[in-house]
């Protein structure tokens, strides 16, 4: 199994779910939220400044990258379903700006239903 | 060393960090919320509209799964002792109604204690 | 990939980012909150009350191991700059005191850029 944690921006989580839940992906799915950077460009007294809201700081950021409020959407699928749930995740998040998130993935060893103490990629339904 | 990810009640938390107290499970905790469905099942519009407190898409969800606010609750322990952690969490958790939740476990490769850089199980402590 | 996941005080946070990007970290940084404890040895009502707020419960924690507001700090890094990623957030946040934090390093086996679809190292930055 494998753990796919998407960080992509907050008004598109819903989309996200919605396409992942068409494309067959059966598997569990949390949500939650992050603030995150790309590649740190950014005098941190600005950053600072701007995490505290002081307008003259927000509008020094301009276009460069930042740090940004995103969501983080966390499913965990069946590794047959690994490609499938990367590919719903890029083509509903791609728009060719720079924002459209990424994606990580990292291994899950087991997974088990509390209910019933069942084991492995059911247990994922 | 295994990262053991729960996501589990809000209100079984307390009872679930202590039973892993009482269990001998020496590793770090860590809590926090989360927002998760199993079975994807829900009409997307109903979800929206019951995430946004409408009383009448809330009614409309009755027994189906969807998305809950759970409370993840992230252990890491030594290898040996992972077992223990996951038995534990689930006959605290275990009701045998939907939504007792699910536990994941993921490798980590390394552990460090900041105050000292003392690495492996002993930093877990 | 490694995905360094850091436990550290909350007021540690824009000191460490500032000391990554300076080491030359370019990988993805994101913060969250966390509740975590080390050590089990709090009697869990005193927690409890804690929590809620009880000022009784709070003095007799006294200096105690107990639950504690950390950040965590994730970022993902390539191999070859993990053990400079962890050197600088232990030297960052090293005072030799209990409370300094935690590091755990777990495995990525895939990093994409939505925008591009770009897998890997370059993904990162």
């Amino acid at each position: 199994m494998k753990e796919i944690i998407s960080v992509i921006r907050i008004n598109m989580v819903n989309a996200t779910k919605k396409a992942l839940v068409e494309a067959g992906i059966p598997g569990f799915t949390a949500t939650g939220r992050v603030m995150g950077r790309g590649k740190g460009q950014v005098h941190f007294d600005i950053l600072k400044g701007a995490e505290e809201g002081h307008p003259e700081a927000i509008a020094l950021l301009g276009d460069a990258p930042r740090l940004v409020a995103k969501r983080i959407l966390t499913v965990v699928v069946p590794d047959e379903l690994c490609k499938t749930a990367i590919d719903t995740i890029i083509k509903t998040n791609q728009t060719g700006k720079p924002g459209d998130g990424k994606i990580f993935v990292t291994p899950i060893t087991e997974t088990i239903r509390v209910r019933t103490g069942e084991e492995g990629d059911t247990a994922l339904n």
